[in-house]
C-alpha cells in the first residue's frame, strides 16, 4: 500500500499511556509482526450497541467503519439466536436440519432464479477460493482477470488474484489485472494477453462496488462482464462487501447493473460477525464440480453460524435497513459534497471521500478517532476515506459525522 | 474414496419416511451434490449435552464420532461465554483486546517455547492453507511431501496437497507422497524425487495421528521430521484432529512423539465448533512472511471466537479430560481388541478399528446407527471404524458402545 497507513507504529509505544502499552506489547509478543492496530493510539473496544462501541474506560465510539456487524453491534435478535443455538447443539451438515435448509431458501429467494445452489464457508476467502475452483474446473482454464487493486481474500489461492496485498507483482502468472478506468474495453484485452500466453480463461472476478480500488459505483461492470463471457471466461460477483443491502438498492451489488454473474460470493454481514460465509451457483457447476472432487467444510453452515444469518437477514428486513442505508447514504453523499474533497464516490452506506493525500487523509482518521468517531482510509493511494458503517446508521449519526469531519477539516 | 461409503444414496429417497424424505429433496434442492449425508436412515439432530445427542423425535444416542465438540455437546460454560460476549461486542482484531491477548499467551504456553506466534483463521483448511504460504515464502521452494491418503483441508492450495480428495491423480506437480509403511525413509526419498523435478524442498506436512490414512499412533515420525529437516524443508504438524488431548497424552501429538515442528496448525476443536483455528510459529518465520505479504482475517480471532475457545480451554483442564482422554481410551482399545477386527489402532480417544471389507464397514455403521450409537468409516479402503467421541466419553459410554458393537458384529 502506498504512502502512510491508518495503523499503530510500533516505534510509538513510549507514546501510549501504560495500560494500553503494556497490553500492546503483550499483543505483539504473542500475535507477532503480522496484526496491526488501527489509529496513532489504538482504541479497546469492549461493548457495542447499534452504530455506538465503548471502550475499556466507557468512552462512547460513533461506528461509521466497521461493515461486518451490519445490523448493528451485538444485535439482540443476533445474540439470541446464537445464545439459543450454542445452547442446543452446534454440529456440521452430514446430520439433517431443518435450519440449513430453510436459510437456504430464504437467501436463495433474493437472488436471479438461475442461481439455485449454495455452499456454505467460514469466510469471504474460502467462498473466494471455492468459487475459483468450480470455475477452473468447469472451464477447464485457468486464467483470471481482476481489478488493478482487487482484494478477493487471504488464502494462496485468492492472494494470487489480490494486487492490493503485494503489489501487482504478487499476482500469479495466470492473472491479468484492469484499470477501473478501463474495465469495458480492458476485459476482453485482458483475456486476449492471458490467450496469447497460452492461458486459456477461467474467470472476471469482481467485488461490485469495487471497494478496493477506492468504491466505484458506476464502473461499466455489464459491459466487462459481456466481454468476460464472450472470452469463454464465468463471472464471478464478489458481494462480500457490497452484499446483503449495503448499497441501499436491493440486496447485491450487481443488482444495481442488471447482469446476472455466473457464481456469486458473499461474507463479511452474512451472520453479523459469526465466520459464516458461502458461494451461490447454478447448480449444474456444482454438479460439475462435485463430479471433480469432494467438498466439505467442517464449520460451513454449522448450527451456529446458520442460526446468527438466519437473524440477521429477518433484522435486515424488519428493520427496512437497505432502505435506511438507501436514504442515510443518499443525505450523507450529499452533504459530503458540499465539504472541502477532491471527489466523494459512493452509493447507499458504502461511501468513499477522497483528500488530497494519504497524509491528511490518515491525519483525518486519526483526528476522527480523538473526537470519538471511527472510521479509516483505502483506496490504492490510501487517501481515501472510507464511510462504511453499521446499517442502522441514522441521521443523526450522519449529522454527527458530517459535525466532527467539518471540525477535523 | 474406495468402496461404499457411510453416505446415504440419494436413489434410495423413496425407503425414508415422509417428513425425512420432505426434509431431504429440499435440502438436495439448495444445498446440490456436493453435501452427503451420514447413514441410510439420515440422522435430524436438534439437541445435544456431553455425549449425547438427541434427534428431532426425542430419540436419544451415543455420540462416539464427533471430535470437534470436544469437551461435550452444547457444553454449558461454552455456551455461556459465547452468550456473553455475543451480547457485548463481536470484533476483529484491529482494536485492541485483552481476551484475544490472554488466551494466545494461554495456548502457546503449552507450545515448546521457540514456537512463540500465533496467527488466528477460522478453519484448519486456512490454517494449512496459510502453513503452507509461510514455508514456502520462507524456504523459497515449493516442494511439499505428505503422506499417502493426506487430508489437509479444502482451498486450493491445501486441496492440492491432499489425495485423500481426488486420488493421487488430484495433488499438485509440486507434491510427493510417503506411505506411512515407509515414512522413516520415505520422506527424504520424496524430497530427492521432487529436487530431481528441479522443484525445491517447502514443507513436510504431517497429521501427527494420520487420520485419513487410518490411524497410526506409532509411526515413525521423529525420522521423517528430521529427514524433512535434512532436505531443508519446514515440518509442519497439523494437529487439526489430534490436538487439544484427544491422544491422552499432553495437548499435542507430536509431544507423543518428541521432535519440534516448526509451525503447528490446530482448528477443528479448539472451540469446541466454534469456527477458530491457527497457525503457531516462531516469530522469525511469521516476520519473514510479514515482510512479503499482508494478512488479515477478518472473523479470524473475533471476540465471539475467542471467548469460546478460552472456555473450551478451561474446560479441558478444569474437567481432566485428557487424562480421561488416556484412561477411557486404554480401556477401549483393550476390548475392541477382544473383537472380532483385523487390526485396532489408536491412542486416547482416537481409534480406529479394521474390519474385513468396507461392506463390512458400512453395514455396522448404519447397524449402529440404528441401535442409536454414531461412529463412521474412514482410512484409504473404507474398512475402518472411526471411533473419535467428545473427550467426557464415559467408561460407561465405553461400554454400551462395546455392548452394541459386540450385538452388531
Amino acid at each position: 500500500m502506498a504512502g502512510p497507513a491508518t495503523y499503530f507504529d510500533p516505534s510509538h509505544l513510549s507514546d501510549l499511556d501504560p495500560a494500553t502499552r503494556d497490553l500492546v506489547e503483550r499483543r505483539s509478543r504473542v500475535l507477532g509482526s503480522a496484526y496491526r492496530l488501527f489509529y496513532d493510539d489504538p482504541v479497546q473496544l469492549v461493548r457495542g450497541a447499534g452504530t455506538r462501541v465503548y471502550d475499556v474506560n466507557g468512552v462512547e465510539y460513533l461506528d461509521a467503519y466497521n461493515n461486518v456487524p451490519s445490523v448493528g453491534h451485538a444485535h439482540p435478535r443476533v445474540a439470541a439466536a446464537m445464545t439459543k443455538q450454542a445452547g442446543l447443539l452446534t454440529t456440521h451438515t452430514r446430520y439433517l436440519s431443518e435450519g440449513i435448509v430453510a436459510y437456504a431458501e430464504d437467501l436463495l429467494g433474493t437472488l436471479p432464479e438461475s442461481i439455485d445452489n449454495i455452499m456454505f464457508t467460514c469466510t469471504g476467502s474460502e467462498a473466494n477460493d471455492l468459487a475459483l475452483r468450480i470455475a477452473k474446473l468447469v472451464t477447464g482454464g485457468t486464467g483470471v482477470v481482476v481489478t488493478r487493486n482487487a482484494y478477493h481474500g487471504v488464502t494462496t489461492e485468492v492472494a494470487a488474484i489480490s494486487p492490493s496485498l503485494g503489489g501487482l507483482e504478487s499476482v500469479a502468472e495466470w492473472v491479468e489485472t484492469v484499470s477501473v478506468d478501463d474495465l469495458a474495453a480492458g476485459v476482453g484485452a485482458a483475456f486476449a494477453r492471458l490467450e496469447a500466453r497460452g492461458i486459456r480463461p477461467a474467470a472476471f472476478v469482481v467485488d461490485t462496488i469495487l471497494a478496493s480500488d477506492g468504491v466505484f459505483p458506476d464502473a461499466p461492470l455489464n459491459d466487462a462482464a459481456a466481454a468476460a463471457r464472450a472470452a469463454g471466461a464465468l463471472v464471478i460477483a464478489d458481494e462480500v462487501q457490497p452484499g446483503f443491502g449495503r448499497l441501499g438498492h436491493g440486496m447485491w451489488g450487481f443488482e444495481r447493473y442488471g447482469f446476472v454473474p455466473d457464481l456469486v460470493t458473499v461474507g463479511k454481514p452474512m451472520g453479523n460477525g459469526q465466520p459464516i460465509a458461502a458461494v451461490m451457483a447454478p447448480h449444474a457447476l456444482i454438479d460439475e464440480f462435485n463430479r471433480h472432487s469432494r467438498y466439505f467444510n467442517t464449520f460451513g453452515g454449522s448450527s451456529v453460524s446458520i442460526a446468527a444469518a438466519q437473524a440477521t437477514l429477518d433484522v435486515l428486513r424488519d428493520e427496512q435497513l437497505i432502505d435506511n442505508a438507501r436514504d442515510v447514504g443518499a443525505y450523507l453523499l450529499d452533504e459530503l459534497r458540499r465539504m472541502p474533497f477532491l471527489e466523494v464516490r459512493g452509493t447507499g452506506l458504502f461511501i468513499g471521500a477522497r483528500l488530497e493525500s494519504a497524509d491528511r487523509a490518515v491525519a483525518t482518521v486519526n483526528a476522527l478517532r480523538d473526537r470519538r468517531v471511527l472510521l479509516s482510509a483505502s483506496g490504492a493511494e490510501n487517501d481515501t476515506l472510507k464511510i462504511r458503517p453499521p446499517l442502522p446508521f441514522s441521521r443523526a449519526d450522519a449529522d454527527r459525522l458530517l459535525t466532527e469531519l467539518a471540525a477535523v477539516l
